[in-house]
């Protein structure tokens, strides 16, 4: 089933207790399309400055990643430098280039517009909304957010949740979009603004999913060698939606499985810098990795 | 099968943002035996000064608690005064007085020696080895500790460790003992000084443990009323020890199973002061939230 990605191509450097990089591969609609495309050909709808290594534009083409909507222009590509320190749980920025991305508009090849499952990325939400406008009736459509959107955005991000099937987020931003601390009314109340189901990640200690009829919990994979946590979200994420596409149909069952396989995915993804760990396994590792998770959370 | 616990047996007062009470009845030995005894009797070895109240004692009496071994001295009972806000994740103590426990050197009555299941609540590691030391061979011991002993006794902690079947601590306390951040190595270090079996409380993130075969993950309950933390991990670890002992086997599918249940009676004893939910809940309540709980968990 085509899965469209609309979100952020760049170059990070990079900074960890374990390391350091300069102008990787990064971005969110990259750390996406990789992890989904395990599963179902990924249509990604970005934008990068003509400075953007060709070898990573292959890169993404070598896979089944449909780099047409990857628009190319005159300027600079999104830049990020980043560090992590001490737990690494969250990352410092150091300096943000938007160059290219920061007038960006998509715009959605009209062969892509068919597409039946559809990621917004993390970004603008006015500009999520204007993806939306393009698209014939996508039959499910999830959604990422960031604190900085439901600060200065809040209205506009509304008016998206409206029209979302899954809301992604982590449990801070579910916190400060509903201004309730517990993760479960926190999430009836997104529920209530619109997305069928919710999905609040957790970082290390995993995720929650609420759907119309239930509440789920999923504990975290526990990962022994974290050397970059960037791109867990955006993998998760890849992860959930391309195995939900492969699969053709959302349903509570479908859902559950497509979070393991996002946090399976999320769990190599941190193993390394960029989306090196991911270009390393296969969907063989990715099953190995599954299953004995699968006996770590099951309690009978 | 008789179990053992031998723990604090105090007056409580507390403040949270939901409420405050004076004077309750608290202690890690009152919390482990309540949540026990929903499974098993319970042998309560403690002290409590003579101004401790006869109704107190009388409540734990009329359960099968057999209080033989809760010595009365002159003197005052142990007192805590405490304070939890914001999101109630650690207790802030306003004063402690040690009174008749300060003093107090564990015999264990003779009829109580021949427990096979014993609980060491948190306390002063020397007096823990004491407590083994009068015990006839029993089957399974399991312990708890606190940051206190890491830091001022570890030497006699460590010691404690080599005796026990299992121990019961928090991530952070896995931590600071081991030196470890990652908690599965910390708990497999944990185990090469000892206890078979490392069950890691994450708080409201679940547990974990570790058995000389395997790693096993749990969600925390998501409580969506917690009214006061006092008594969770020993509520947790009364519910736990309470249904192996009733089982009468440890082996990893019936620790796996107490585990569920320790989650249970300690999501239940955190919506009230005091034991006071615990009081008024049944096996069946607890039953009926566990089929709950493992739907939520189950991702198949």
């Amino acid at each position: 089933m085509p899965l469209l990605v609309v979100g952020s191509v760049g170059l990070d450097s990079i900074e960890t207790p374990h390391g350091k990089v300069e102008e990787v591969l990064g971005g969110s609609a990259v750390y996406f399309s990789w992890a989904a495309n395990f599963f179902t050909p990924v249509r990604l709808v970005g934008v990068v400055g003509n400075d953007f290594p060709k070898h990573y534009r292959e890169l993404l083409s070598k896979r089944s990643i449909d780099t047409a909507g990857l628009k190319e222009l005159e300027g600079k590509t999104f830049r990020w430098r980043g560090r992590y320190q001490g737990t690494m749980h969250s990352a410092t920025t150091l300096s943000v280039e938007l160059n290219v991305f920061g007038q960006y508009e998509p715009r959605i090849p009209e062969t892509f517009r068919d597409s039946r499952f559809v990621f917004l990325a993390n970004g603008l939400p006015s500009l999520q909304q204007r993806v939306l406008e393009q698209m014939k009736g996508p039959e499910f459509v999830a959604a990422d957010t960031m604190n900085h959107w439901i600060n200065e955005k809040k209205a506009e991000l509304l008016e998206v949740l409206k029209r979302i099937d899954a809301l992604i987020l982590n449990d801070e931003e579910a916190r400060q979009l509903t201004g309730e601390s517990n993760l479960i009314k926190a999430a009836r109340r997104l529920q209530a603004i619109g997305p069928k189901y919710i999905i609040i990640k957790k970082g290390e200690h995993g995720a929650v999913l609420t759907t119309p009829e239930g509440f789920f919990l999923m504990p975290g994979f526990p990962t022994e060698n974290v050397k970059d946590p960037t791109g867990a979200g955006d993998s998760f994420a890849g992860g959930l939606m391309g195995y939900l596409a492969k699969k053709k149909v959302v349903t509570e069952g479908t859902l559950k499985q497509a979070i393991v396989y996002g946090t399976i995915i999320a769990s190599f993804n941190v193993e390394d810098f960029s989306i090196q760990q991911l270009q390393r396994i296969t969907l063989e590792d990715i099953e190995e990795r599954r299953r004995k998770f699968e006996a770590m959370v099951r309690f009978h």
